[in-house]
Formats: structure tokens, sequence, C-alpha cells
């Protein structure tokens, strides 16, 4: 099968030399990567700007920007048949990019007015074939998981949720709940982002390819 | 001698998970630690959150927000001979920071209200012994390098400022103006930051000791 998997921040630059990020170090992806590979899947990995280094034998492209990454994705995702989005894309952006460099100006400093970015995977999930299967990754205070997590589930349309507590991003461990379209539900208790990988693509080759005979019986 | 040496950007938070930042490499940093070892002086690296790997054979403290980096300064400082200020510290930050996760909400993104961080280079320069140096760093706009560069001379009051244009950040190589307060001025011409960190040791040895001997003759 064909994997699509982001990772990484976005970077949202504010002018030349600044920008908005967030905390994501790229681990998970570059873990299911590593997963999809050695279960013998061919692999694109669609990687932000974090020190995480891209294993061995996937297709690399490199983003920075939202944008950068939703043309990668224009790019990509007709040929894949499941999509992992754990890339940590920006929810905000500055309106306005400054050319050069914003002044500094002692005891007046901007508003930063800011919008909303496109919702990549909510796009996607509507224009899909048939054949294909999306995984979101959601992060959120561990007292709102299971609602939030249902709420993306619905709003994005995918197959899948990954939720995560905020503590996640950066951390070298993962302590998910898995939540599906389809009804499925499993918290499998906290765990290294490589032992999660594995679980997640055994997991999703067990749902989806059940899904698939269930559509074939009907 | 006792070089104190900063590298690197900062990050100033928006909440748990995202934060403003700059594209700073931390590279210009740990090729002047290089240099200053090389050299036989002892060497203090304060350096923000970059892929750069710390060479060997120095202090190393890290630290994220401009905050963290003033406390650092406030404990490494009075212990220094020269102080090489090559972080890129960011000018503002946001006056608030949310506790958890600010919520994306279509059609209505927020205003990011930011105030100017304190200027933490002009602040020791007013507090040090006679027998500190201090270098600044200074990234500007390819036009405005001879003007702004002298400004900040002035403004920040240190012994000599290196100027760069912005492209020099996250790049291999400088192209550097370099203007000291005793009115010495030089552009040494493009060059990777290996060598420029060589030049700039030397330079440094020389202007400062010439200073201190010029002081002693009067």
């Amino acid at each position: 099968m064909q994997y699509l998997i982001t990772g990484g921040p976005t970077r949202e630059p504010i002018d030349q030399v600044r920008y908005i990020s967030n905390r994501s170090s790229g681990r998970m992806a570059v873990a299911l990567c590593r997963a999809a590979v050695d279960a013998g899947h061919e692999v694109t990995l669609l990687l932000g700007p974090c020190a995480a280094a891209p294993p061995e034998g996937v297709r690399l492209e490199r983003f920075e920007s939202c944008a950068e990454l939703e043309e990668l994705l224009d790019k990509h995702f007709a040929s894949c048949d499941v999509l992992i989005m754990a890339a940590a894309v920006g929810d905000f952006r500055p309106v306005t990019v400054t050319s050069g460099k914003l002044p500094r100006r002692e005891g007046a400093a901007p508003n930063l007015a800011l919008e909303a970015t496109p919702d990549l995977v909510a796009a996607l999930a509507k224009c899909r074939s048939e054949r294909q299967r999306i995984v979101a990754f959601a992060l959120e205070s561990p007292q709102h998981m299971e609602q939030r997590g249902a709420e993306k589930l619905c709003l994005k349309g995918v197959d899948a949720v990954v939720v995560n507590p905020l503590t996640t991003i950066d951390s070298e461990s993962i302590d998910p709940l898995w939540i599906t379209a389809a009804g499925g539900r499993d918290a499998p208790g906290a765990m290294s982002k490589e032992d999660f990988a594995t679980w997640l693509l055994e997991r999703v080759d067990e749902e989806f390819k059940g899904k698939a005979r269930r559509h074939e019986g009907t």
C-alpha cells in the first residue's frame, strides 16, 4: 500500500526572520515511517522544519508553512491509500508577512493580526476516493480528550483520530486515545512513539481492511 | 581569558505548544566557541533551541525564552572578560501566555498582543566592569547596515557590533561589517561562519588588547 505521512511543525512567517511555530519534534512521523517501511509499504514523508532525521527508504519532501504543506498534499494525496496526518499544522498565521524585518520600537510593540489557516485534513477528507483512508492527530488538554477527539472525528470527516494530551508534543512517549468513525475506541496506554507507531500501523491495517471487507460484503 | 558566547534563537511562548521564534541556526555561536577554545580561552556557551551541535570543551547552558537567557547572563556575565552576543534574541513576545492551547475558531482568529523584550546586551553594557568587553550582533537590511550598525553601537553601549544582512540568518556564510566604539571599521567580505569566527576572535584580541594598552598609557 501507498502511505502518505506528514510530520513536524509548520512555520508561519511574521517577517523575513521571525515566525510562529510549535513544539512538534517530528518524532512520531519518523517512527510511523519506519514502521510502515518495515511492514512493506511504500512511504512518502512530508516533513516540516525539525531536527528529526528522516528514515531511509521513504520518498521525502520538506515544507515550512501550512501553504507549502497544502501544495505537497495536493501533489501526493491522490496516489496514496492511507494518509496519516501527524504534522502539527499551525492553526493561525499572520494576516500579513512584513518584508525585511519588523523594527524594534521601545514601548510600541505591534499587535499581530492572525488568521485561521485552511483545515487541510478536512479538505482532503471531502475530496478523497472510496479506497482512501485518513488518520488525523489531535492534541488536547487531558480533560477534553474524549470530547474534542469525537468532535474532530466528525468535523474533519476522517476515518480515525489519535488524540494525545498536550504534553505529548516534543516528548519521547505518547499516551493516546484511538477513536474511529466506525465506532472503535482504544486507549493502549503510555508507550514510546516507536512502539505506538507499530501499534497504529497494525490497527490501521486491521480496521481499514475490515472496513473494506464489510463494504464488499454489503 | 573567559569568553561568554550566546547563540541560537529564543522561543517566546504563545501557549503550551505554540511560540514565536526566528531562523537563527546557532552556527555562528558554535563556530565562535570552537575558535575561542582553539585560541586557548575558557568558554561558556549559552545556546537557544536549535539543531547546532554544541562543541566539545565548553561549559554549556541551554535557554528557550529571552527571560531564561536573561537569568543565565545574570549568572555568568560577572566572571567573563569578553561577551559575544551572537544569539538572535527575540525583540517581541506575547503579552500573555495562554495556559493549555489557544482554541482554533473558524473565522475568529485572535489578535496577538506583543510587548518588547528587555534589551539584554544594553543592560549588561551599563553594569559591566572596566575589564569587560562586549561584542553585539545586528541583523539589518543590506541598505541600512552602516546606519543601523552605528546606531546600535551607540544605543547599546557596546565595544563593537558585527552587522550582517538579513540573509545571514540560517545561512552557512556571512558578509559582515565590523564597527567599533573606538572608531574601527572593517568589511572582510563574504566568508564561511567558521572563517569569520577565526577572524573575529583575532580582531577582538587585537582591538581590545590595544584598547587596554592605550588605557594603561594614558
